[in-house]
């Protein structure tokens, strides 16, 4: 059973309608496991703001061939934006998620909300120009931040790498430009969101893991994706590790995964025995280049990471774990230390049914999965009545 | 938002029926966030088969007042049954949790399933006697066994300590006597059902943590217990810490929490230097009566188990983590031990909204949760209809 977010029926609905198929109102009763009567409900009202259409006739086993109905993708658009510490990329979709227009900009993010978020509404007018679609059609927008967001207020909370940005009213700033539903999450959830819906949609429990300047977990268990009480879930970055012994991180602590096997630690390492790299790009340059103490380098940041995935394993039991960020770019080196530690301490049950694999979303993984955010919100019975027929 | 399993429509509306208060329909449209015809056809099917009913009158602003409905308890009865390793709980509760009737037995799980769900059947059969209720009366059975679980399927799958038991379809073998839906899961996922609903009906996201023979968690995560892909979530026991360095688990790797901080590794060290005891109930004794020895070793597993709970803060980022079991009889020393880690190694943003207590529910959060399990199932659409007028 899929679902994304906590709406009661919409999100169900939208899960089935947005493979694009056409489906008969009985077919999407069955699917869900919704009420005839609500989704006789739901469909109304999309049909009403012309969301979704009615299709051909389906076969039938006799009187009255039953109305199929598809989403209508193109009827309205949403924002999708991924904003990182020194770059954002933000992309308009249609309501099955296709991007239709994109820009990916440098920005930053220590600027603050009010110069980041003001790029961000021009951005937006300019890319919905560029698309030729009026202001109106815009029924949503979705933000990733790279930081902890307390998702039902949209914001940002104790960011460590965000000054500024601490309790700022994102959606409030939005919402002087756009009055639509403004949803904001951290980047490693919608990343998440959107890694299982381009590469697993079948699969209810998945890890996805952001290898980068910082390290992250986006989680999605029993089908939905975990926050946490405080929105930080999947906050790796400072857990302690055996190596980290007597590494002090910037966190003031001791031993944390993100001091040993985040890309500064790398970069300073290689740095360190004369490799002349300063960039995660340079360190994945280098990697590519076969220089073998980079290989190393990388291999041993994956068996890092794998001693915390070993205990993700045990908590979360999820079928997949996905290795994204810009450091998984550097290929297979990385996911090779990770298995190595997770297949050999796993319980073999565990061990047995899970996939460690590249992302497949890649780069794409954070504005896909803040289109999603955004779509569901729309099409939600409370999203529906902000929207003009 | 409060959820516990994955119906559509029928468990948030049991939610907000479970405690008893009378609430109109627009009230429970509201609570629940479901649409108003949903509500109407949910509470249509519940008063046609007795299981809520109209009382009183609220106060309306004008016009025929409308009707309140609320949870009629006494209509039907579940069964809840808690099967340990060595003992059983099998409870006879009504529609809101209360226990009519209950008995704790010795019993012998290894014995395999048909002798020990032969056993439950004899058990249930007499316990309605006692109550004075027919069969008829009996709409579903939660059972929690103490081995991993496909709910879906109600089959252990490779339960370590269960012979016997693999595969076994329990629900078939339960409903060649009584014809209502089994529930089956592992006793640790429905301690942590019951741990919630009896003491934090508020929270989203709990660790419940069982700390006897084995140690493993419950977990509810935005509202839902996680169950994982192979039903093994929360699986601590043979997550590797650092003090394991040497000793071999029965599972055959080294350094398992359990096969330290488990109550077998405290009993042994301390019948090690003298103390004459062999059962958990003998070691909660001493620990009691003041011994040092037996009190440090208990405060040392606690370590040893927030070793691992820390890394769970930082995935799950819960506000509360709860232990219970048979060794949390022995009071705070354990939660002593635990805190001690737990709050000295998380980040302080995760440790400040986070509460390390007791168990609540203690020794009925079993029984409590199995009820919660079959009462949800029970008034659940596709539970109704099996029920007659």
């Amino acid at each position: 059973m899929v679902k994304i977010a906590g709406g009661f029926g919409a999100s169900e609905l939208f899960q089935f309608l947005r493979d694009g198929e056409p489906r008969t109102r009985a077919e999407l009763a069955q699917l869900t496991g919704l009420a005839r009567s609500t989704i006789s409900l739901r469909i109304d009202e999309l049909l009403e703001h012309g969301l979704v259409t009615p299709v051909g006739e389906a076969v039938s086993t006799g009187g009255r061939p039953p109305a199929q109905i598809a989403l209508n993708p193109g009827a309205r658009v949403v924002v999708a934006a991924d904003l990182g510490a020194t770059h954002g990329r933000v992309a308009i979709t249609d309501l099955s998620g296709t991007v239709l227009r994109s820009v990916f900009e440098d920005l930053v993010i220590d600027n603050g909300p009010e110069v980041v978020l003001d790029w961000l509404v021009l951005t937006i007018n300019r890319l919905m120009v560029e698309c030729d679609r009026p202001i109106s059609d815009l029924v949503a927008v979705g933000i990733g931040l790279p930081g902890p967001v307390e998702h039902e207020s949209g914001r940002p909370t104790n960011p460590p790498i965000m000054p500024g940005w601490d309790g700022y009213d994102v959606p409030a700033h939005m919402r002087r430009t756009f009055s639509v539903p403004i949803l904001v999450d951290n980047d490693v959830n919608i990343m998440a969101l959107g890694e299982r819906a381009m590469g697993w949609p079948d699969a209810d429990n998945i890890i996805f893991v952001k290898v980068s300047t910082g390290i992250g977990l986006g989680i999605i268990g029993g089908g939905v994706l975990q926050r946490g009480a405080q929105g930080i879930a999947g906050d790796i970055g400072h857990v302690k590790i055996p190596r980290g012994a007597g590494v002090v991180c910037k966190c003031g602590n001791e031993g944390c995964l993100e001091a040993i096997a985040g890309s500064p630690a790398i970069i300073a390492d290689l740095r360190g025995i004369g490799r002349d790299i300063t960039t995660v790009a340079e360190l994945v340059a280098l990697v590519k280049s076969g220089d073998t103490s980079a290989i190393q380098a990388v291999r041993q940041a994956g068996r890092d990471i794998g001693e915390v995935l070993t205990v993700c394993v045990s908590i979360i039991n999820p079928s997949v774990i996905t290795i994204g960020g810009a450091l998984a770019q550097a290929g297979e080196h990385i996911i090779a230390g990770v298995r190595e530690v997770v297949y050999s301490r796993s319980t073999p049950f565990a061990a047995e049914h899970l996939s460690i694999v590249q992302s497949r979303a890649g780069e794409m993984a954070g504005v896909a999965g803040a289109s999603i955010m955004a779509i569901e919100r729309a099409l939600s019975p409370e999203g529906i009545e902000g929207i003009g027929a």
